[in-house]
C-alpha cells in the first residue's frame, strides 16, 4: 500500500540523522511538486512547541507549500527562543539544498525540553537530498514508540476521473520526558481553494478529535493536507454530489488513521467505538462521548470485559449535560442493558462474550433530541502503566 | 480516636443488615440531640441516585434534622420512581422505632441498577434500635471496600470554652457495577445558622473538591455536616477571629478525611499534592490542577517516581488557562526543573530519591497573577488497573 505518495506529484522518504539514540529512521520529507495549498490544524494546547508556532504562521500565511520536514526524537518544544530560532536554520538548511519553490512546514516529535541537535539535522537535510544516503520511507521516519506504520490511500471518480487521497499518521509514542504527540499528513491532488478549510476543520473534529488514548494533548499535534491538484480536478469545479463524496473519502482516510492510533494506544486490547444519540445538539453528544471516552474507570472495565453500566452512565453524567436518568438508554455491543434509567435484563454470557472482542462498543441514547456523535478510544490495561511508569523503576 | 461522636449530642453505631453478602456492617445511624442545623454538598452528577434526590429537598427545606441513616451495599441509583418510593418506606420505618424528633437524611452506597432489599433494610432498621442486637462502628457501616476507616476529630477554645469538630468519610470504594462514591457526615457542638451555608460550600470546595482518584464523580456523592449548638456556643456571638480559628478547623477536619480518601485511592502508592500558584484567579489555579491531576499520563509518571515535566506542562496546557509557556515554572518535590518555560539543570539522583517518598508534590508557577489553589490526588498503579479491571476475568 502506499500512503502520502500515493496521488500524483507527491514524493516522500526519510532516513536516519542519528537523532534517535536506536538508530531508526527520524528525518523525513514529504514534497508537492507543484506547490500545494495547505490546511493545518495545530495543537490547541497553551503550551506550543516551536515548529507548531512556527506552521501557524505559514498556514495563516496562505502561501503554497513545496516541503514539509519532520523529525523524530526531539520534540523541540519548551526550548524558548532558541526553538524557534533552530526551526528557522533548518528551514534555511532544506531551503539551501532542496530549492523549494514554495513554503516549508516543519514537525517535530520526541523529548522536550531539549534543543535539537542541529548538527545532527543539518547533516541529515544534506542527506536527504543526497543521491547516495540510504533511504527509508516517510512514515517510519515520523514514529516515535509507534508499534507498526499507519498509513492509507483511497481514489475516488467525479466526473468520471480519478482523484486521489493518502494519508500517514503516527501516535501515542512515548519518549521520556514525553507527550504523546499526534502527527498526521493527508495529501491529495485534487485542487482545494483556501474556502475549504471549514470542510478539513470539520473532518478533524469528527476524526483526530473525536478520539483519546489518555485524554491528554501534545504540545506538538499537528494535521496537515496538502491540495496540489496535480489530477487536473479542481474542487470547485464538481457538482455538489461529487464534492459531498470528496468530502467523504477525506473524511474516510482520517478516520482510518485516527482508529489506527487508537489501536496501537499504550497497551490497548480493545478498540472502543462509543457513540451518543438522542442528544439536543453536536456539542452535548460529543461531551457525553468524551467524558465517557476519558474515564479511566471506564477503560478499565473494558479491559476487564465488564459492561459497567454504572461507571459509563456516571462519566456521561458528569459532564455537564443535563441529562434525565429516565429518558435513558445504554447498550453495550448491541445489547441493551439500560432504559428509562433503569437495568434491563440481559444474556450475560452472551454479552461477555461480544465483550472479550477486540472491537467492542458502547451506545447511550439521551432521549432528549436528535444530534449523534461518534468517538473512539481504547482501554486501560497494565500495559498502559506499564509504559508509562516501568521505564524508569 | 471518636469520630462523629465526639462532639457533644451525637450518637451513632451500626450494623450488619445483610445487604453486603460477606456479613459486614452495613446500616448505621448517626443522632442528634437536639436535632441539628444540617449542610450539605451533593453530587452535581446529572445522574443522582435516590437518596440524594431526597436528601436535597430535606435540606433545601432548612428544618432541623436529627437522624442520618446509611446503608452499604447498595447504591439505590437508577432505580427510577421505585428508589424514591423505598427512601420514603426507609424513612417511615425509621420514624416508627427512632422517633426522630428532626428531620431525616438518608444515603446509599454500593451495587447500582438493583433495588434496595426492603425486607433487610426494614429488619436492620428496627434492630438497630433494639438494645439487644449486636452493634458496631458507624464508620465501619459506611465503608465499602476502604481498606481502612477515616475518621477524625478536632477541638478549639473560642472565648475560653470549647467546641469539637468530628467527622467519618468512606472513599473511592469499588463495587460491582459501581462508581467510586464519596460519603463524609461531619459534626459539629456549635450552633450554626443557615447563613453559614457559603462558608461551608467554599470548605468543600477546598477540600472533597479539590482531590480526584480518577476523575470519576459519583451518583451519591455525599457530604454532610450537622450542628446542634450542644457545646452552648453560637457561632454567630463569636468575634471575627474565633470564627476564622472555627472555619479552619473546619476546614482542617475536612481536608485531612480528603487526603484519607486519595491515601486509600485503588492502587494508590502514593499522595500526590498539586499547588498552582501565581494564577490570574482561583477558577484558573484550580482548572490547572485538576487537569495535572486527572491526567493518567502524569499519575503513572508518578507511579514510576519519575519527575516528568513534560506530562506535567501537556496536562496543564490543555485546560484552557492562557498559561504563557515562558512565565512558567515548575518544582517537583522542591526542587526546581523548569523556569521561564525552559529545563533548569538539576541533581537527578536527589530528585529521584525524593519522588520514591509516599508523600509527593508537584508545584507549578503560572507567572501570571496572585491566585493559587491546592489539589490532591494519587498516582496510576498497576493495581488500580487490577481492582477495576480483574475481578470478572
Amino acid at each position: 500500500m502506499e500512503d502520502v505518495t500515493y496521488p500524483k506529484g507527491f514524493t516522500a522518504w526519510g532516513l536516519s540523522a542519528g537523532i534517535k539514540k536506536n538508530g531508526n529512521p527520524d528525518l523525513g520529507v514529504l514534497v508537492s511538486e507543484p506547490p500545494a495549498q495547505a490546511f493545518g490544524a495545530l495543537t490547541t494546547n497553551a503550551v506550543q512547541a516551536a515548529p507548531v508556532q512556527y506552521c501557524r504562521r505559514v498556514l495563516d500565511g496562505g502561501s503554497a507549500v513545496s516541503h514539509v520536514l519532520v523529525n523524530s526524537g526531539n520534540a523541540n518544544a519548551c526550548t524558548g527562543a532558541r526553538g524557534l530560532t533552530d526551526v528557522h536554520a533548518e528551514v534555511a538548511a532544506l531551503r539551501e539544498v532542496g530549492s523549494p519553490r514554495g513554503e516549508v512546514l516543519v514537525s517535530s516529535t520526541g523529548v522536550i525540553g531539549e534543543y535539537l541537535p542541529m548538527e545532527k539535522l543539518f547533516s541529515g537535510i544534506a542527506n536527504l537530498f543526497e543521491s547516495g544516503a540510504a533511504k527509508s520511507p516517510f512514515v517510519q521516519a515520523i514514529m516515535t514508540t509507534d508499534t507498526f506504520e499507519k498509513k492509507t490511500q483511497a481514489s475516488l471518480l467525479v466526473g468520471g476521473r480519478e482523484v486521489r487521497i493518502g494519508g500517514v499518521a503516527k501516535g501515542a509514542g512515548m519518549i521520556r520526558p514525553n507527550m504523546a504527540t499526534m502527527l498526521c499528513y493527508l495529501t491529495t491532488d485534487i485542487a482545494l481553494e483556501r474556502g475549504y478549510r471549514p470542510t478539513f476543520l470539520d473532518a478533524v473534529t469528527k476524526s483526530f478529535n473525536s478520539i483519546s488514548v489518555d485524554g491528554d494533548m501534545s504540545t506538538n499535534d499537528t494535521c496537515v493536507l496538502l491540495a496540489n491538484g496535480a489530477s487536473g480536478i479542481a474542487y470547485q469545479n464538481l457538482s455538489d454530489i461529487d464534492r459531498k463524496a470528496y468530502d467523504q473519502a477525506l473524511r474516510s482516510v482520517m478516520v482510518e488513521l485516527a482508529k489506527a492510533i487508537i489501536r496501537d494506544g499504550e497497551g490497548a486490547t480493545k478498540l472502543i467505538t462509543i457513540e451518543a444519540v438522542g442528544a439536543p445538539d453536536d456539542a452535548s453528544a460529543q461531551d457525553v462521548c468524551r467524558a465517557i471516552a476519558n474515564s479511566p474507570l471506564v477503560k478499565t472495565a473494558f479491559f476487564g470485559c465488564d459492561a459497567n453500566w454504572g461507571r459509563v452512565l456516571a462519566a456521561a453524567g458528569s459532564c455537564g449535560v443535563p441529562l434525565e436518568t429516565e429518558k435513558l438508554a445504554l447498550e453495550f455491543c448491541g445489547i441493551g442493558v439500560m432504559a428509562k434509567g433503569a437495568a434491563l435484563k440481559y444474556d450475560e454470557a452472551d454479552l461477555t462474550a461480544r465483550m472479550r472482542s477486540r472491537d467492542v462498543s458502547v451506545r447511550v441514547d439521551l432521549g432528549m433530541g436528535l444530534s449523534h456523535w461518534t468517538y473512539w478510544t481504547c482501554d486501560l490495561s497494565y500495559d498502559y502503566v506499564k509504559i508509562n511508569a516501568a521505564y524508569r523503576t
